[in-house]
């Protein structure tokens, strides 16, 4: 065969069964051309890709059969249909009654690359009804092989023409390829600045971080004179990814930037009413100049060891632009080039950012169209919390001066080593002298705003994430966020600034609940919750602080004749004994007016947390607390806060209450004893009081814990 | 009955048939309150809601057995379980083993709101094994209903406590409550700014634009002293919608503003060391500031006819703030009240804005955390643009200075008279003196950037939509957006603006496609494409402007003995004749070289079109056209570009091309009549050489249509 016969105006040529109906699928990314009566036309063609040839302008009026000789013939496949054609072409053919109306259109398919330029030759030959020539054309192909690849199966490996590649979707039978946020340090020593501040590759860990991304080529040696291959990304994306290339020496020089030099310098010496029209406005003006200044700044940089080569430099990024050029060179022995790239996010998914990002490879011709396309995209991971259930693998706690927290810092290190856990004692140089490990200056991500001064509210003690949970039907398969906020009746409240919950929100993956922390004069949800691992129910347990909890518990206390004991026998505040016994604390009528108060915020949290996260009572552990007004600013704990603990595992971490001691030993930690020991827990009490309490703040407000991370794939989680 | 009777340690009181597993459903709303050992607790329920009331406090240790006594029997419903309670209670409780561990929790409910303050009473009483009492309390309870309502499934009513009133879903088994952004101008006569762009009701036309919103009450005649009712929306909310109060009298002034007045004025006038700390800080403080200043000013200002009532302004919303107090004054006839509001969306969606907003109600005591909340979710709708195939309603064109569009106007007038649309003709003073019609100037929409110029491609001839289309598995009912931008692979090419292509996508029911356009020198996709409706297929066709169809037919004409038939005779272009013969025109190798080129970019833009829109060579229909090089600007077109028409249902209003006259008519229109009337349309051509097609425009650059809507709903199109 290698021929394609038919004739026009019949049906189509056959008993042939129909091909089933074809299934969704992409449609075709076909590119159309035009023949020419007579006339050869030398065309490059990319394998995979579908020319759509227009025959409509050949055939004389006269023309009632035609033609297509493909040579050689399993190399090249012609079709009449729009779809992935067979060996031989379908034939049918549209009204001949007009010249112009016949749309005469074949699909032409090249199945291998070429080794030489034209060495695939399609004749059209038409004929009148006495078997003579009737019109004729040659198209002449060269074909070759390009592929933008990524791994979007996320197994590692980088396929090559991954049908999905080009699409993104959440969900465990999702697709997509995946992009880190590059915001560890990998050059610690060298400076503070994390990776995804500089645009250079700090060494070999650093590339672990980042995403392969490889073009493939194959075809003749060289690509015809007006043709280039380009990548390319919108020039949104490009200010939040940064590529690099492995292969520094394939990216071309911009000569579209050098030309635009020579426009520039004639436009910058001339008068304005002379210069020259460049096709820019001023924005775009500054901003090639802004660019210009910079490459000719870095070329005159000494090339010494502390400058970094311009090979280390983004390829596409923020302060490279969204185009680049690669030279097209394949290797002789096999006709085949691979180049390699590194791809890392620089910025986390956010309001103005779903997380995706797309990457183009553009084969083009002259300054026009671009003749083939390859597109990939990449999700960038979002910022993911890790609850308390996940193991820990370090603990941190800060230095303060002059040893004042170092026996808070020895009863830590207790814990953490029966946990059998690293405590990394943060030296004072680098925490800036702060004593909380929760505070502004911790984590890895910092929102700023233009109109929103940040609060207290803003710290990280106040944003909190539950284990995995499941409510109102739907899955939360990494836990939800939790965040404090004001009353939403409060018009003046504190709030969390729109722009951190802006962000939050835009994780998506653990969608956040607002909680009412406003009530607390520091406004920390992690003065009143919790979460710990525990035996049984759910595989956790909420820990909710309890004025109501510790009054029953202390009038029992009374019942069993204990109420003259004191509590905080020994314990100072503001210069003065704190020590008070359990009678007098149970007459001040002040104090349990205002734990009523409290208890009734406390417990608008309880249900909403109940709902939001689908908790039962069961659940919940209600932990004896009590609560003083801070001179109308709020409440804060009016003894060590039990809640606000350390997490290690089933190593808990809390802060010492110094109730009544009863029995030689104090009745609070007995009673939460009590409570946590039949699920598995081994209660370690810290004395913070000086250290921590006394500033309104507790053990976990000074220590911070990494953990294991999920093992749950973020991506599966369903849109 | 009436009664509920249990003995603990059983493991709950029945061969009652389980019920069957819950299905998916939101989680119940219950508020958990305690009750204290021998005290009687007055307290506020809501009807439908749930207080899960803690027992834990209430029983002595010897307590065995418990009773609870509501009445009025059918009225106040209790159950152990955290679900709808039936009539009886089910008996279960946890173990009594330590007085704390002990969760006995019973929920309770009520059926319809109270007549008198207390009117109903539950008793909670424990025994002990001899049936002695052993722990007792009381729970009085005055009912409310409170309920906050829109049109959630958008028929027209305002249903009351629609369950599906809180949340919002797309599709056409959605739900949820629908704002229009109130851009149109209802008091035209009186100020140039639309609705959105002030603060009051712009009398009853305005109203109906707004969507209806209603608070409804039921109870005794008064709220307890410390309660209070709120509408509050979440700050971000209040900057993107208005909500006006049909009887204004039921607005509380902010008793909170009025006291944080006194303490302003004290703050101001004493040195900053001695200022009261009112917990603002200083941005806070700033805002209040301005709010006070200019509620003051609204007081001063003389209530004269020209000065809007305060009844008049936004009770919420950008100048009025996020919260405000209701009063409670039931109708003493039948112990309700209904108030109603009107609510309008200020902005569309956005980038920073998905469109939706939410308002709540909220019973309060307090200063704390809210007791009650009902809150009701709003989707502003998106702006949707109306392709060329749905019916016009109207047509527009400018009056140009000194008559220039005069004879343009009235050919245009033939074609809209006998499509039976009104032509309004706007005056110059209207429209600044612009021909263009799809200029800047029109549409409702406005976007600025701070860091981009707007360019030629920021136009609305840019901007166009196709009807609706089925492309990759994807349906679009309402069509998709099509704008113009550069090629994908040049830095430095014009593309519309982020925040207008933003914008565009924010909208989400019509998703935007790019094409290039960027090698025309004005830039717009309107001069080379267009859709028209039409007999068969899907009902409409796309026209394309053709160099290669132009050359083809040029071509046949020559061969049919036409060559030396004179096109453009009679009209000039810079003072010289346009004439020229087809065959000149087909030896001037330069132009055809040019539109060798062009036609690839067309080609591009058809290929992306075929894929984005799903559309097949069917679907198209190559119009003749000849750009020409605009002196390195880009192309402009050679003769009247026909493809740039007005199109007002099957009546086409069409640049006349004044191609060759061959029988006596102008064989370039015959040759698009031939097209386009087996199609069922009716071609006019209409003379814009001098008025638009010198001046780098067309017939559908100089006018614009308005159209019937579409019948679809948009929020029924899946997300």
């Amino acid at each position: 065969m290698g021929k394609c016969l038919g004739k026009l105006f019949d049906g189509g040529a056959s008993g042939e069964p129909k091909p089933p109906p074809p299934k969704q699928k992409p449609a075709v990314k076909a590119r159309t051309i035009r023949l020419t009566r007579g006339a050869s036309r030398s065309e490059v063609i990319v394998v995979g890709q579908y020319l759509a040839v227009d025959l409509s302008n050949i055939a004389s009026d006269d023309a009632v059969s035609y033609e297509i000789t493909p040579y050689p013939k399993d190399d090249v496949i012609v079709s009449m249909k729009d779809e992935r054609p067979r060996a031989t072409g379908n034939v049918a053919a549209g009204g001949m009654d007009s010249a112009l109306a016949k749309k005469m259109v074949v699909y032409v398919y090249a199945r291998s690359h070429s080794v030489e330029k034209d060495d695939k030759l399609v004749t059209f030959e038409f004929s009148d009804a006495n078997g003579r020539p009737a019109g004729q054309a040659e198209l002449s192909l060269t074909a070759y092989f390009l592929s933008l690849d990524v791994d979007c199966d996320r197994d590692g490996v980088v396929e090559v023409n991954n049908p999905h590649k080009g699409t993104w979707e959440w969900g465990p039978r999702g697709h997509g390829a995946v992009l880190l946020v590059n915001n560890d340090n990998d050059d610690f020593e060298g400076t503070f600045d994390p990776d995804n501040k500089n645009s250079r590759i700090d060494g070999p860990l650093d590339i672990k971080d980042m995403s392969p991304m490889v073009v493939r080529m194959r075809g003749p040696p060289k690509l015809p004179a007006e043709y280039s291959i380009r990548l390319s990304t919108p020039p949104e994306c490009a200010e939040r990814m940064g590529v690099f290339c492995l292969q520094p020496d394939v990216i071309k020089n911009d000569r579209r930037l050098e030309d635009l030099s020579n426009m520039l310098n004639e436009f910058l010496t001339k008068p304005t009413e002379e210069a020259p029209d460049i096709g820019l406005n001023h924005v775009e003006m500054r901003d090639l100049m802004g660019n210009l200044i910079e490459e000719k700044e870095k070329d005159e940089q000494p090339k010494g060891e502390d400058t970094p080569l311009k090979s280390e430099n983004h390829v596409m990024g923020p302060d490279s632009g969204n185009v680049v050029e690669l030279d097209y060179r394949v290797d002789l022995r096999d006709n085949t080039a691979t180049y390699e790239f590194a791809v890392e996010g620089l910025h986390y998914p956010d309001t103005m950012f779903d997380g995706q990002v797309s990457i183009t490879l553009t084969l083009q011709r002259g300054r026009g169209s671009p003749i083939y396309e390859d597109t990939v995209v990449f999700q960038v991971a979002p910022w993911i919390m890790t609850p308390n259930t996940l193991p820990p693998l370090e603990a941190f706690v800060c230095e303060m001066e002059g040893g004042e927290n170092l026996s808070f810092i020895q009863e830590l290190q207790e814990v953490t080593s029966a946990a059998g856990v690293p405590l990394v004692i943060v030296p004072q140089v680098v925490n800036r002298g702060d004593r909380w490990m929760q505070g502004k200056d911790f984590g890895y991500v910092t929102r700023f705003s233009r109109t929103e001064e940040p609060n207290s509210l803003d710290s990280f003690g106040n944003l909190e994430v539950s284990p995995p949970v499941t409510a109102n039907g739907k899955k939360y398969p990494l836990g939800r966020i939790l965040i404090g906020s004001t009353s939403p009746t409060n018009q003046y409240g504190r709030r969390m600034m729109k722009v951190v919950r802006s962000f939050l929100k835009a994780q998506r993956v653990q969608s956040p609940v607002e909680l009412y922390s406003d009530w607390l004069a520091v406004g920390h949800i992690d003065e009143f919750m919790t979460f710990i691992p525990a035996r049984g129910g759910k595989g956790f347990r909420l820990l909710l602080a309890s004025p109501d909890a510790c009054y029953a518990y202390l009038g029992w206390l009374q019942s069993q004749g204990h109420g003259n004991v004191p509590l905080f026998e020994g314990k100072e505040r503001y210069g003065f004994s704190a020590a008070v016994t359990v009678d007098q604390l149970l007459q001040d009528s002040k104090l349990r007016e205002e734990n009523q108060v409290f208890q009734d915020d406390i417990d608008w949290n309880r249900d909403k947390l109940k709902r939001e996260l689908g908790l039962t009572e069961g659940d919940i552990i209600d932990i004896p607390a009590l609560f003083k007004d801070e001179e109308g600013k709020g409440a804060g704990s009016f003894f060590p806060d039990m809640v606000n603990m350390i997490v290690l595992g089933r190593h808990l971490g809390i802060p010492k209450p110094f109730g009544p001691i009863v029995d030689g030993a104090c009745a609070l930690e007995s009673y939460v004893k009590s409570l946590l020991q039949p699920l598995g827990l081994s209660c370690n009490f810290i004395d913070d009081w000086s250290s921590y309490h006394l500033m309104m703040g507790e053990v976990h407000c000074g220590t911070n814990t990494l953990r294991k991370p999920f093992n749950y794939k973020w991506w599966h989680v369903e849109p």
